[in-house]
């Protein structure tokens, strides 16, 4: 523990679902509330950073307030509106793979002679009839290429486990021989945007997760320090003794970690 | 030509989709019926090996007919019969994620507990909510285990490009961390089957197919010589020049391959 503050720390990267709440019930987690209300009243630099692709960042927002969280939508990086940012700064034309609810996020970008396919947690839109129409998509292009929102094998959806739109990745890239760009976390580019959003550097932030992978191997490996939380996703047997990824500290909620933030920040 | 056949042939595998008819249509390819019924008048050795999988032995040999071809089940080696034997030789317990006209003939089998699970090619019964049954069954699995009938990544359906089965494949293999055993070609199980029942060696066997992987690169890779047909699924700018798959032979359709053999018979 003392290792964790070894060096000092002066802001946080959070991740939302399994976190925040979870999924699915939409229900928040003990003690969360109460630690974002603490990491806004002692102005405690931190931004949420999240894969949740089955919404837009407003929805995110309505759903997070429904769950009883005071917060703003400039406060959460969100793999659909840096998705687009990516799209409109390469000039991209995309087909679009997603969930009905943010459909209406790329509704005004060219798509026409499309030269890119945008795959989402399209969740029950992930139809036979719409892979077959973002495969035909991929084959008309000279170099196909996959904008994927994370590549997540699986979450856990009202307590049952559920496929994770990583494996549509797959099946795209395996059929028509894409290529496939990341848009989340455990992308570095999705890392540093959200460490200039904080306007702090790599080795003066924790990250804190339930994802083994995408929140703790992914924040290490661009050299931030990776908290998990014993909620949402975790699970001991696999997480607390895993072969090769070795968290910084393991807490029982966000709460416990922003605790020992604030007691470092006063010490 | 004459290096087709340096060493005698006694025997012909031949491919269905793409050969005999095309896919989605039905209708028989040009000279496939007279090509058929030499063989049978001449009695040369003969069987059909296809990885069609989206209906059974019997549902083939009909849709044959239709086209106009006189056929028999024990003429045709089809991945649902070799998937069921498989099955049964092992003592396996299957989740079955096939289409609706094939379940007939996993529905005798135990389920309960299942231990590996099937994938046809289910066309639109690949839906989410199949998905994610099967997803959920392996991983109940100690060793999440899947039997593809086939790995194709698409086909032509109609005149469009379809995603085939092995894109569902990919996706399960990836969401569940699953191991796939192939049932079909390009698998050498499946072509020693094929050789079995034409009770020929492999040097004594032509294959004959459209598809330059399954067909060609798999004949190849166990032994037996392959000619690609210009029908089907071929594509001169791709198959013709591929850079690592040469065929023995190219020929415009089965009929002219067939007559090539008579005539080296006779000589």
């Amino acid at each position: 523990m003392a290792k964790l503050f070894e060096k000092s720390v002066k802001g946080l990267l959070i991740d939302i679902t399994g976190v925040l709440y979870d999924s699915g019930h939409n229900n928040a987690i003990k003690g969360s509330i109460n630690a974002v209300k603490l990491l806004s009243e002692r102005n405690i630099p931190h931004k949420f950073v999240t894969n949740e692709s089955q919404v837009n960042r407003d929805g995110l927002v309505a759903k997070l307030r429904r769950a009883g969280f005071d917060l703003n939508p400039d406060q959460i990086l969100c793999p659909v509106m840096v998705c687009r940012q990516y799209v409109l700064s390469k000039g991209l034309r995309p087909h679009v793979l997603v969930h009905n609810d943010v459909k209406c996020e790329f509704e005004d970008l060219q798509s026409t002679e499309a030269n890119c396919v945008i795959i989402g947690d399209a969740h029950k839109f992930f139809t036979y009839d719409a892979m077959n129409d973002a495969f035909r998509a991929l084959m008309k292009m000279k170099e196909p290429l996959i904008l994927s929102m994370g590549k997540g094998k699986y979450y856990e959806d009202c307590g049952k486990l559920t496929i994770d739109l990583g494996a549509f990745t797959a099946a795209l890239e395996y059929a028509a021989d894409a290529k496939t760009v990341i848009i989340g976390k455990p992308s570095k580019e999705y890392f540093n945007m959200a460490l200039e959003s904080l306007g702090l550097k790599a080795d003066e932030v924790i990250m804190v997760g339930d994802d083994i992978n995408a929140d703790i191997a992914g924040a290490q490996s661009n050299g931030i320090r990776a908290v998990l939380v014993r909620s949402g996703k975790y699970r001991a047997e696999r997480d607390e003794n895993h072969v090769s990824i070795k968290p910084n500290h393991i807490v029982n909620n966000l709460e416990e970690i922003v605790n020992m933030v604030i007691k470092h920040l006063d010490s």
